[in-house]
């Protein structure tokens, strides 16, 4: 590995985007996960591991089909890409907080980087599309995989080794407590602030950069007010707020908005966007899967709606909206690099692709890695372990 | 409404104030506000709601003075600007944290914009004062519209409906306890540590924009130092601190050097900028106006002083001093543009007539706006459900 | 006090070290010291109090031997080194946490500052050694100075006026709770994000920033990996993690790697900083002296052998590697600016120097403050208020 010159002015100048998505690693995802009453610990400390181990792991595996004479070059953008990378596992971390052990996840860590990074390749390189928050690549991507480590590891009937205090013991840990709900707003709040920094971090044009942040702002402005709103009709009680809509689905604009940020939506299409996130995304229905933080609703389905945006925006594309821009954006758009260039429908094509691809590889890869998570050789959770700091650590 | 191409340079290397400005509005008012004992969640999630609904509703607001053709232009500037003007109405919440129904905060934040816009609008355009960290047009403004709807909504003597066990039911919630002023903590640092961003973000002129920075951070420091030592002299229990003072206090030589922080005050002069702030704010004596947050200590009269040191600097103003940099910051003593233009001793004047306008502005609107929301169609609050998140949330 | 003119363009686009920094001082440091259950109010809030008065009085004294004419200049690399200054104060206060009093606090800080200015004077002007992210001259100059200063307040035996079950009563406050364990992590993690920005902050040049960004990060994932495997190892339960690894050992890559991070190490140069860090620093034996927060672990021996690595790395430093940066790194190396220049030999004995004179200047002078502060002028914390904010506050 070597560490080049620096890259020209532009990644000094728009550096904000690598302090702040870390934070949203470290910090914003971190504390999000402690909203379980009892497993705080190793939301943060799993956290912490999961993204220390991927960040180092990512930077190979993202420069593997880069590479020139088994060199890695590393600059301020590819540890930006490393932080982004590890969004991806964090999700999945979310979808299995509490019922899969230090072991199991340190092996779908590894595994999921290197599935993604393949994706991410697919995606970028292959199809040329365009998703520069990472709605698609990340969002979608782990937030499937996870389901599907999810759905492999879900316990068969009479599998449980609890009688019914334990069960009871099992359900109440797995609830938030006053205190662990405000200490998860603290991660809710802290991704939502620098979301635009995320989305905006690998814009490749000034105008790219400065139409990502304002999008997804907007987009996040918007779908948390639908959010609560939506939260106090649809709540047990009516007109009040559900912490559980508050501190996820007002996240969602950031998702949604994630794939078509740079282009151009205009502010009125971005405020749709995230009323759209902010209608979807609340928890209301849940699929028979196992999804502890629902990284379905904040994760995954708003992803493919990013995606589906970014087939519509794709579609609309013209040189007369994007000025020079257009062929920054849309690569494969460029007559001077790719013959022929594609068209702007052709670009919407291959949107869809990178979408159904990224569906179909996240979900199977996960499904596969969580089947071999259950062999014997790895330690796993009995039920009444299952959401309990006790098992990881030292308690006071 | 449009996106335009970037502002040049100044804005992307000035970039930090919209990001850290941004952490100031979600993470530090709303921490700030968790120290009730049983409020938190209302405090963080009122907090996210209201600014995410006023950044929308501030930049139709402040651009309806400069609109062409109906259209509004969005930039990042843009941005920062809203997020400013969404802690106008984040200081009136916090006059009447734990009393104003969901329904009644929400009006109040509509129309307390759309008054501060037009306030700001005179200070600004019409004044042409000087107030770049805000304090006339954010902090006095917030602070005396919120006591102006505090005073429009005491209940009348006779008017409770709680028997002596609920009143001290009441009371009791109205303090905070161990963990809720450590959560508080998080939101006063952050407040603290920003500051300087906040107050250098609208800064005209790199000199200006160092000298903002460099002046705010000396005044918060002195204003820390000063409070610490007077709340160990003046809290009940003599060398004792007070958390009350402590996280508020500390922040007021950020407000007090708000409107002179890009002026020649020196060193030394932002120091005593400081430690007056630092005596004038401890929360010692009380209106009759009910303020949960103390925000006439830490915002208004803090805010107050600000605008009258303005008037001070702005009498002291010389080319000598200043060179090139004068007319960028007092635009009317530019003889260039305005014929005549004034003298120092005019833009005092003007200064003086921003912060009378703002007072007289922010406190009858507040008061009007205050009797509106005790009109039947609002939601009220009873004595028994104030202070409590039970009436808003789904509790654990 | 003056404010000069700003420095070039560099300063404004290498801004974030200020404020990253800013966050690491005030937020950092305060929220990792609230791990003790009942002295979180103090942790919060004698962090601020030191640091923002240290901060002023830093101003004066790191400046001190490059007055002209009585005139200090202020700008925001000025701020930026007064904040990493306070550093050395909040990591003596964490050896001392829980069992010095406010006044003694005061006093050790002012002494401290003073000091260490020399100390760094020495180290940076006169030894010339290259100490970019301050691991000597910060780290290990504020941890043995606490030590130091701990070993003096040491009390002998028998001195102790508690009873059993007093005794008992403040080994119990000695340690955390499942929720102080929880807001230390704030503090922890946020240390962590930021301390690429802090060991960058002061690089002289774009490559160096570069590098110092990049080598910061490879090391602290390193050390992080490695402290959660080794805590899995050591810790009372085999296969659970301590707190106590985690919310220190993570970091001990950061101050590591802190004197060499803008010097070529090579990625893999980095990683093994970190990996090395991760296995010295847990906290397995302790030494006679009270170090509550085991700053001895965290900043103590991972500074001495960031020192060490100083002298290693620039004993290999060549022309060749650096090209025009070396002599800007390395200034007494320079044959235009110094005859006769220094060899890298030279250089790395110089290195050594400056870490032996910290080391001796440090441990010396913080045990004569240490005797001083047990004079009976000086407000002393009997046993049984140890540990306890019920001495320093109003508690609710």
């Amino acid at each position: 590995m070597k560490v080049p010159p620096p890259l020209g002015n532009r990644w000094l100048k728009i550096l904000n985007g690598f302090e702040d998505t870390h934070v949203m690693i470290f910090i914003g995802f971190g504390f999000l996960m402690t909203f379980l009453k009892r497993y705080s610990y190793s939301a943060l400390g799993f956290n912490w591991l999961l993204a220390a181990l991927v960040v180092q792991w990512a930077i190979v595996c993202q420069q593997f089909y880069e590479m020139k004479n088994y060199e890695i070059f590393i600059n301020k953008k590819t540890l930006l890409e490393a932080d982004i990378m590890s969004a991806t596992v964090l999700i999945t971390f979310g979808a299995l907080l509490g019922v899969a052990s230090g072991v199991q996840l340190l092996f779908i860590a590894v595994v999921e980087v290197a599935v993604a990074c393949a994706n991410m390749y697919l995606v970028n390189d292959v199809f040329k599309a365009t998703d520069v928050g990472g709605s698609i690549a990340i969002h979608t991507f782990g937030a499937y995989f996870g389901l599907g480590v999810s759905l492999a590891l879900r316990s068969k009937k009479g599998d449980s080794d609890t009688g019914n205090g334990q069960a009871a013991h099992v359900a109440d840990l797995a609830g938030p407590s006053y205190a662990s709900d405000v200490t998860a707003m603290i991660g809710s709040i802290f991704l939502w602030i620098y979301w635009p920094s995320f989305n905006s971090g690998l814009a490749d044009t000034p105008e790219g950069y400065q139409r990502a942040v304002i999008n997804t702002y907007l987009s996040l402005a918007a779908s948390t007010v639908t959010s609560f709103v939506l939260s106090a009709l649809v709540s047990k009680h009516e007109g009040r707020f559900d912490m559980v809509h508050v501190q996820n689905s007002t996240l969602a604009g950031g998702v949604a908005v994630g794939s078509v940020c740079n282009l151009y939506t205009g502010p009125g299409g971005a405020l749709a966007v995230g009323i759209g996130a902010g209608i979807i995304s609340p928890r209301l229905a849940k699929f028979g899967i196992l999804d502890t933080c629902g990284v379905n609703n904040l994760h995954g389905m708003p992803g493919v709606y990013s995606g589906l945006l970014s087939i519509l925006f794709a579609g609309l594309a013209t040189e007369e909206n994007y000025g020079d821009g257009l062929h920054k954006i849309f690569k494969a758009m460029d007559p001077a690099e790719y013959t022929p260039a594609r068209t702007a429908g052709g670009q919407a094509l291959y949107q869809l692709a990178a979408l159904v691809v990224t569906l179909v590889l996240s979900f199977g890869s996960g499904l596969i890695t969580g089947f071999i998570t259950k062999l014997p050789i790895f330690d796993r959770l009995k039920e009444s372990e299952k959401y309990d700091d006790e098992v990881n650590w030292e308690l006071p």
